[in-house]
This record gives structure tokens, C-alpha cells and sequence, in this order.
């Protein structure tokens, strides 16, 4: 009696589950198409050597084989995409023709690593990315829009609140440079550790591995202390004592971006240990954790970049991105019981099945229902009429259908919650709006969204 | 200027495409969930045994390797999943302890398979699946509720009427034991190449591969030959004077689901040629085809199976299932034009930007339509009206609107289809229904939906 087991990496809802993913996915779309982003999706499959190009993630690469290939070489070399920036790039490069720009486009598709699973790691995951990106130039407007538009976004699930962490990668440069810093990339990314491995073994790696003096060290980590609500980051960096033009530059785009966000619901928190691992980025770079879940990590996450979509073109697509690890937040709150569906199944119908030659009648009353949009179903089997409610007990389904006959009279309709039963007209009876549809419940009970 | 070029069967859309595609897939969702179907997402990999044990396609896996796997197995000898049936058995076994049965699922999903590229037929390719699935037994019923439902769900979609061929698997092989031939699944794999190679290549096949006498071989072609529109299939087979118990079964269950089908909307025909492929089919078997299209093969398919799901569990799990080929009717349809989406983007409006210091009033504009559920977004950069008005056009959106100001006075929206422009209230204006979001569109122009 084992059967299949599951297997680790490879999360896989029950529907009820999926239902509330669906609903999610639901509510992000409509959010972005309301901002007037297009919907896109990419194939699941890029070559190889784009892949390994892109990003620190090459050994978490699943390659592509065909059982049985000799013969044939032209889905050789193909692996399955680790994100969703890549084949996006490489789409806005085939398809650019086609394409209008500043294009802004979210997609929502799987991504496959093939990591260590742990919480809010996985082998296979669903991410929402958006983007806008310009066509030669792009204003800096697109930051602060985004940044509001991921606000917007995140603010409409029924998710706990989300705080939004942004900074500037041109003032971390501009920092280490008016520090005397050459390798300013490698700084970033031993700063980029500070969560994981704290201010000691960061400031030890900057003299040890780096080579940077004790000062210098000290100034690095003290820039990434820098945190405020408001523009007085700005003040606290010059108070330090640093000039350096690149610095200048980042600070001015920081707080215009900071002054957007102050006009927008959500908490935006200017914080300069912020810097995103990943080489592209070049300026505004933000992360989003859950307020009391800052445990599971980043589920927001995003930036700009100047130079990722170009190669072979001869024209630069600038733009400024967003991830949303959509997996990683259901695993939470699922795993936390913290959001479910109203009920396990679409159907808010059970319609009675007296015998099998009832069925007719009984697939004309679920087709009258249906027809003004009642989703229902239709018993598998007769059985004794408490069998029957059981049964949509056990599927959650609030209301039980008894169709009518010589026995049993006029059609009846009974609310198995509260057991009241009353004659009901298949041809006008509706329920209550609340339970036409699934909808989500949070824990506590107060429904958020 | 050449960039990266397209990869042969890994079709992908605009985004002007990508929103007829979720037009679309929202309209099956909503008619699935109205019949209580809920949903299910599997993993795109299953093991490697998995994949090799169940149908014809083994040459056809893509196998995952990771890039840098020498010290770890624990992903070895997984392939992507090459249709959404295989997944969903798994899916059940290994759940089946949370789940209701009788399952009602649909899946929407990509599945991978090496085939060489032809029109309509792809390496990835959307399908939607939909079971019925019973724990130890499953009524007829679901056959005919299955077609129904088929039938409900083509039927909303703006694609050419949807013809439905229907046969049973106990037909056939009764006619063939009943004709004395011993090995009926070589003869039904046979004749199920009738279409592909025509009926004297088949009779020829079936004598000199299979061994049958002639009057054997031109009687399994008799039988191919038979279809009805009612009940009168069964009389035809009852002409040719053969006896047999499964014959007798499989007719008064072919006789059942042609009368269930005789009280639905859409054309379903008893079609004695119809087989499937594939082994695991016990009974009722179906597929369809668009009107005028037939060229382009089935479109959706299904059929019973008794036997699917079972193994290490000590449980039967018998069912009826179906797939909708949304790639290929998706790749017929845009490449004939006879689909489209009415605008190319979901904005409603675009916010005219008279100068890079308006854009906060520009942005609070935005923010009243998006309030009211108008999809919109603000121009990219300051330009002059025309060219604002220009964009727009290149994008499809129907509306530019002009926020007042010191020189232009109040705000005003201009329908930019027909030029006229009128004074309007950023809390107060809607568009008309009809422009408010994207819709489908057919050719002829005439929409069916």
C-alpha cells in the first residue's frame, strides 16, 4: 500500500491548495494589467551557453537530453531556465521587432534549480516577474514606478504586510570608491553576506580575502548600517565624510526614489546594506520581506539594469525588473496554516442522485444551475440522502440539491451548515454571493485582502 | 543586429497573442469549475521508469542531468513529463489519502516530447486535461458526463464548431474476437492508422503483418466503416452477423452515451474508426476535430481507462480523461488569423505626460482610473500630443488622456479611434464596457463567443 512518494524540491499542492494559488495569481494579474503591463511566457528551455552567461547559478543548471538522440543535435545544449530574467532578456532581443517599447510585461511560470531543498528553497518554484524596459534609454520614473506598482501588487494578497528594503548600487560604488577601493564588485558581494554571516566575518573577509585596510573595512560596514524612512540616509552617508561623483549620482536617484515611494501605501525603508548578488544590476536595487516572517527571506526582489538585453543587437534595452517568489510565500503560509480556501472544490452544489434513472432529471437541475453561473456536480451514485451529505461534507459543498419526484414532492435545496431546508425553483434559486465562489481565509479569521 | 533566433517546436507568443491564450484558458477554467471540476498542478518531472512504463514515447523523454551532479543523485533519472496523464495517475496514488473521490480535476499545463516539429505538433505544447476518476469503481455515467462536459467547454471557446467522433474499445474487440482473430490489440493499433495511411494499406498490413485472412481483414475495415449520428451504428454492426459478450457490452454502453449525447448542444458521432493509440483505453474512447480543419488532427481527446492508476497501492483507480490541445489549436488559429486579441495591451487609457514635473499629477490621475478598475499607465517621457497620441495608436490603446494644467485647462480624454476628445473627470469617467478590457476577436469579424 506505498505507492509513489514525494519528491524533495518538488512542491505539489491538494486542489484546495491550488485554488488559493490560483486565486493569488489571479490577483497579481489583474494588478499588473491594471499598471498595463502585458502578460508573457517564455519557453521553459534556453541554450546552455546563455544560461551559464548569466548569473552565479551555473552548477544548479538541469540539462536537457533526449532519451534516444544520436542522430539528431538541435534541442542539444538546452537546459531549463533558473529564473525568469534570462529568457526575458533573450525574448525582448528575438521578438524586439514585434515588440513595443518602453515594453512592460509581467509572466508567471516555473523556474527550476537544482539546489539543496529547504524552506523557501525549491527544485521547481513559480515566480512573477515584471518589467520595464526602454528601447535605448529609460528614465529613472520606471524605478519609482515599479517600486509602487510592487507595493500595489503585494498589497492586494492576502499576505501578511510586506516591507520594501531599496537602495542604489551606484552610492555602494561611489562609496567604496571615495574609499580607495579597486575591486568594488567583490565588496559587493562579501556585503551582500552581512545577513547570512554577520558584520564580523564580512568585516574579516573585506581585510583577508580582499585586502582592504581596517579603515577601509570599518567605513564598508558602516555605510551598510545606514537605514532610514525618509531622505536623512542621505545625510548620514555625506556625514561620513565621502565624495565621489558615482556616489553623488546614486544618492540623487535614492531619494528621488525614496520621495515617489512616501506618496504610495506600503512601508519603503531607504537601507544600504542592500545589494542584491547578482552582477546586472546597476542602480535601484529593493528587496521585500513579510513583516514577522523575515525568517523565510526575500519574496520581493528587483532592480535596475542598464546592459543585460543588448548582445549582437547594437541597441541597449535598459530596464528595471521584479521577481515574486510565489512558491515561497504559499510554502510558508501554507505550512503555517495562515491562508486556505473557503471550501476544497469549485462546486457550491451537490445535487442529489435518488437512482440511476434520476439521473436525467437530475443533470437537467445542474445544467439550470450552471446556466446562471452556479458551479455544482451532480452525485456519482444514489445512495440513502445522509450518505449523500456526508459526501458533500467531506468536499466541502454548502448546499445539497434534492431534486423533485413522486416521493419526495417540489424541488428542495437544504444549507448542510445550518440543516435549514427549503423548496427551491431550479430555474431561479441562486446563493448567497459570499458562497457562489471559493474565497480565501486567513488566520485569525479577519480575510486581509 | 541579428540576435537569437527562434527554436524549432518551443512556439512562442507576443504578448497580444499571450492575451488570447489566457482569454482563453479563463474561459475552459470557469466552465470546468462550473461543472465542480477542481484543479491540479503536477510537477513538470517524473521519474524516468515512470515515464518509460506508460505509453509509446519513450524515445521522445527529455531527460534532466544536472551540470554539476557528481556527488548527488537524489535528482537522477528524472524526465519532464511528456502528457499531463502519466502525472496525474502518479498524482493520485500518492495523494490519494487527501483527496475526494470521485476525483474531478482539470490540469493546465506544458508538456515536453522530442518529436520532430510539424504544424501542430510541438516539443512544448499547452494541453488542459480533465478526468473523472473513481476509488475501486466508476459508473458509465462519467463517460457521457466527460463528452458533455467536452462539449460545454469547446463549445464557449471562439474557435470553429467542434465535431466529437465516439467509439468503445469493447466494441472492436468484441468484433474481433467474435471474427476469430487472437491478438485484438495489433489489429486495433493497425487499424487506427487508417486515417495516416488510408484503408488498402491497412488491409494489406493487417493480412501480411498480422496473419489474418482476407474475409477477416475485410471485415475489421467493415466495421471502421460504420458511423451514426444515433443509435444506428449498432444495428449496422449487427448486420455483419458477428456474436460476441464484449461486443454486446460495448455496444449497449456506446448506445448509452450516444442517447446522453443526443440531449447536449455540439455534434457527436458514433465513428466505428475511432481507436486511440493508446493501451490503457477499456472503453469508451472519443475524439474531436474543428469543422473545416480536420487536416489538422484531433484537437481533443479521450477515453475511458480501468486500469491507470493502481500499481503498489492494492486499489483501482478507474476513470475517464481527456485532453484539449490548446498549442495547436492556438498555432492554427494565429496562423490563419482567425483569432486576435482587440488591443495589444490591457491599458484602457494612456496618461499624456505634458513635462517630466507633471508626472505626479500624471501618476494621481492614473491612480483615480486604476481605482475604478480602469486599466491604464502614464506616457514614458514628455513629447509632443501627436506623438504621445501616436504611441498610443502603436500600442492599441484607445484613449489618451490630457491632464489640465495652467495652459491646457481642465483634463480631457480623446477617443483616439475616432479623434473626439471631451472634458472628463478623473473620478468620474469610464469607458464604455466594450473598451474597458481586452476581448476576443474572430475572422470572419462576426465573434462567437
Amino acid at each position: 500500500m506505498r505507492g509513489p512518494q514525494p519528491l524533495s524540491g518538488f512542491p505539489e499542492w491538494l486542489p484546495e491548495q491550488r485554488l488559493v494559488e490560483q486565486e493569488l495569481l489571479d490577483r497579481i494579474r489583474a494588478r499588473f494589467e491594471l499598471h498595463g503591463f502585458v502578460p508573457v511566457e517564455t519557453r521553459a528551455v534556453e541554450p546552455l551557453d546563455q544560461l551559464l552567461a548569466k548569473g552565479e547559478t551555473d552548477k544548479e543548471i538541469y540539462v536537457l537530453r533526449r532519451l534516444q538522440a544520436e542522430h539528431d543535435s538541435d534541442d542539444a545544449g538546452l537546459g531549463l531556465h533558473f529564473d525568469l530574467t534570462v529568457p526575458f532578456a533573450r525574448y525582448v532581443l528575438e521578438h524586439r521587432g514585434r515588440l513595443q517599447f518602453p515594453l512592460r510585461r509581467y509572466q508567471m511560470q516555473k523556474s527550476w534549480r537544482g539546489e539543496r531543498p529547504q524552506e523557501g528553497r525549491y527544485r521547481e518554484f513559480l515566480q512573477v516577474d515584471a518589467d520595464i524596459v526602454g528601447q535605448g534609454t529609460l528614465g529613472l520614473y520606471a524605478d519609482a514606478e515599479l517600486l509602487a506598482v510592487a507595493h500595489d501588487v503585494l498589497g492586494s494578497l492576502p499576505i501578511p504586510p510586506v516591507i520594501m528594503r531599496v537602495n542604489n548600487r551606484k552610492v555602494l560604488e561611489g562609496c567604496y570608491r571615495a574609499l580607495g577601493i579597486e575591486d568594488t564588485q567583490a565588496t559587493l558581494r562579501t556585503v551582500d553576506k552581512l545577513d547570512k554571516i554577520g558584520e564580523a566575518a564580512v568585516g574579516a573577509q573585506l581585510v583577508e580575502s580582499l585586502g582592504l585596510d581596517q579603515a577601509q573595512a570599518k567605513a564598508c560596514l558602516e555605510v551598510a548600517r545606514i537605514s532610514s524612512e525618509d531622505g536623512s540616509f542621505a545625510d548620514a552617508v555625506r556625514s561620513l565624510g565621502l565624495r565621489d561623483d558615482l556616489l553623488d549620482e546614486g544618492l540623487a536617484e535614492l531619494t528621488e526614489v525614496m520621495r515617489a515611494a512616501a506618496r504610495i501605501p506600503g512601508r519603503t525603508v531607504a537601507d544600504l546594506r542592500i545589494s542584491r548578488g547578482l552582477d546586472y544590476y546597476t542602480g535601484t536595487v529593493y528587496e521585500a520581506v513579510m513583516a514577522g516572517h523575515e525568517s523565510l527571506g526575500t519574496i520581493c526582489a528587483g532592480g535596475r539594469y542598464d546592459n543585460l538585453a543588448s548582445a549582437g543587437t547594437g541597441v541597449r534595452f535598459p530596464g528595471n525588473g521584479l521577481s515574486i517568489g510565489v512558491t515561497r510565500i504559499l510554502g510558508r503560509l501554507f505550512g503555517q496554516d495562515l491562508l486556505r480556501a473557503s471550501r476544497r472544490t469549485p462546486s457550491c452544489v451537490l445535487v442529489a442522485l435518488p437512482s440511476e434513472e434520476d439521473r436525467e432529471r437530475c443533470d437537467a437541475v445542474a445544467a439550470a444551475l450552471r446556466a446562471r453561473g452556479v458551479p455544482c456536480e451532480v452525485a456519482h451514485e444514489p445512495s440513502r440522502y445522509g450518505k449523500q451529505i456526508r459526501n458533500a461534507e467531506r468536499k466541502g459543498i454548502p448546499y445539497v440539491w434534492f431534486p423533485s419526484g413522486e416521493a419526495s414532492g417540489g424541488h428542495e435545496v437544504r444549507d448542510i451548515r445550518s440543516g435549514e431546508q427549503h423548496p427551491a425553483d431550479p430555474e431561479r434559486w441562486t446563493p448567497p454571493a459570499e458562497d457562489l465562489h471559493v474565497h480565501l481565509l486567513t488566520t485569525p479569521p479577519a480575510e486581509r485582502s
